[in-house]
């Protein structure tokens, strides 16, 4: 009998449901870190806290909210799920440093400093020039250090990633991406960078949106696993873990209404899919939380220990976790 | 006698009163464009909208809104003043490319794509590194080319603003500055971008703060009026005029929050003046208003016609406002 594994998502954005925590409670996924602001400004994005609020009313069989880690360990004891607010840009904080804050005291433990184009703090990955990180965005970053909440740079450019890397004093993480040795994509991420990464001891969260993998939708999970491996090699087992980017049943109004937010009147692009403004078809191995079953067995079958497997699949977010969540002064020594 | 000039003054931030109202129309101002946001988002930003209304209601004797140059040109053929409305930033429209015709719709007719910092449309003046105008960026400019919104670049930094001008299928402004060669400042233009201005036709309005003069508040008339000439050999003198970035009355305080906004939790600096947190000392020979009518006097003791002097005071931005302010169509012609 297999004992049932603790897996941490570092990123869905599905369309909630019963059903879809049920399945994360079922396949062990301990926590989840979720997308409430993506172009949303202040108002709108306490408005999506407010409805995160009734989610956990509402559905406290299977989800708590995740404030620490303690709250992840708790959460699986109990076979339910800690869901970990974030932002994918700092579109919410308006351009004031104390509503960091703010946001911190109401849940939220991860923000992006830029989703795709420029943004006040720092360079998407979108932009032809990057400049890296902005006046405030050192700001932002010293008061995210204080306060305990995580640097993530999935949607940022290459330069603002270094920076970031630098600037902080605490690790940082690239909750959802893949190397772009396997998959050359602006989303995608260079050795150069995976290893700044790992060197700072900050986390690589490996996605399974197709626009990220090789051959896309028809991916293979022996080709996602081998991937892992070499990423391996460049970074070591106890910085990777998983941030899928699943979003589960959301209409393909989504991605148009991702890509686009409110920069732009026309129709623009914002990912490697030019014509057709719609989610991809997920691999046929990962089409919801269910699916880590298939990638903790494909990354024992390619030579994975147990133990690695475990510190992959949550081990290593928790980690991170303990160290990234705890008040400022307990990390300094 | 002298017959009462035509001044239009292209940036004040004044402490608003009758009086500062009454010196306008004693001094032929026309126009003049007024600050409304240099750090606000949309809702504070709508208030000062709000706050400007109330000013027309009860200062209607002095001033009228300025949202054309017929508007200009009638305010003074009645001796009160037309007060345009601008931005020095973008913050106001919190990254929604469609707040730009919503402000447009109530009046405002000058947006700066950045102010000292990084913003989402181009970089400050006071940032480390320059990427020029960003993926939003070039949506808002097609946008305010679209309305008749002008472009504004005077805190924003070189690689931005050439790119602005680059980019802008109209004429755009930097309403105040001066030219580095005669006092070197990061808020100041260098002879590139000053020339790429002016082949664009685009217009440049000196400055009267102190921090942009030479010797500071020192500066004599004699050397400001020399300085005007010296970038009329540069720019020719259909391009140039003032935006003299007049605060008076303002108390200190304002200066710290112009600075700081909502972007740092320190007392950061961002200006030439590092230890004084307050306005300097305006020169003896522009206090306020009433003070143009020594710049003409000193224009016209260093060599410039009468012609040329009416064309520096209000009849160089006059011309840019009809090609600014007028419809797209009209100026495609």
């Amino acid at each position: 009998m297999i004992e049932k594994p603790f897996i941490i998502d570092a990123l869905q954005y599905c369309k909630w449901s019963k059903e879809i925590f049920h399945d994360m409670n079922r396949s062990g996924v301990a926590a989840v870190h979720v997308t409430i602001c993506y172009h949303e400004n202040f108002p709108q994005t306490i408005k999506n806290i407010s409805v995160w609020n009734r989610y956990f009313e509402n559905f406290s069989e299977h989800i708590v909210p995740g404030r620490t880690s303690a709250d992840i360990r708790e959460a699986h004891k109990e076979g339910r799920t800690a869901i970990i607010l974030g932002f994918q840009n700092c579109s919410a904080i308006e351009g004031d440093i104390g509503l960091i804050e703010i946001f911190h005291q109401l849940g939220v433990r991860f923000m992006q400093l830029s989703y795709n184009n420029q943004s006040l703090l720092a360079t998407g990955c979108y932009e032809d020039n990057d400049s890296g990180i902005t006046r405030m965005g050192r700001e932002a970053i010293r008061e995210m250090n204080r306060l305990g909440m995580i640097i993530d740079m999935s949607h940022s450019s290459k330069r603002s990633t270094l920076d970031a890397i630098d600037f902080s004093d605490r690790p940082i993480a690239i909750s959802h991406a893949n190397p772009s040795f396997w998959h050359p994509s602006p989303r995608n991420k260079t050795n150069e960078v995976i290893k700044a990464l790992a060197e700072n001891r900050g986390m690589f969260g490996f996605s399974l949106y197709p626009h990220h993998l090789n051959n896309g939708s028809n991916c293979s999970i022996e080709d996602f696993c081998t991937m892992v491996a070499r990423t391996a090699e460049l970074m070591g087992t106890d910085r990777i873990g998983f941030g899928s980017d699943l979003c589960q049943n959301q209409p393909d109004t989504v991605v148009g209404w991702m890509r686009n937010g409110t920069w732009t009147l026309d129709i623009a692009s914002g990912s490697e899919s030019q014509t057709f403004i719609g989610f991809p078809t997920q691999p046929q191995w990962f089409q919801s939380n269910l699916g880590f079953s298939n990638i903790l067995l494909g990354l024992r079958n390619i030579g994975f220990s147990d133990l690695e497997v475990a510190k992959i699949a949550g081990g290593n977010w928790l980690n991170f976790f303990d160290a990234s969540l705890g008040s400022y002064a307990n990390i300094q020594n």
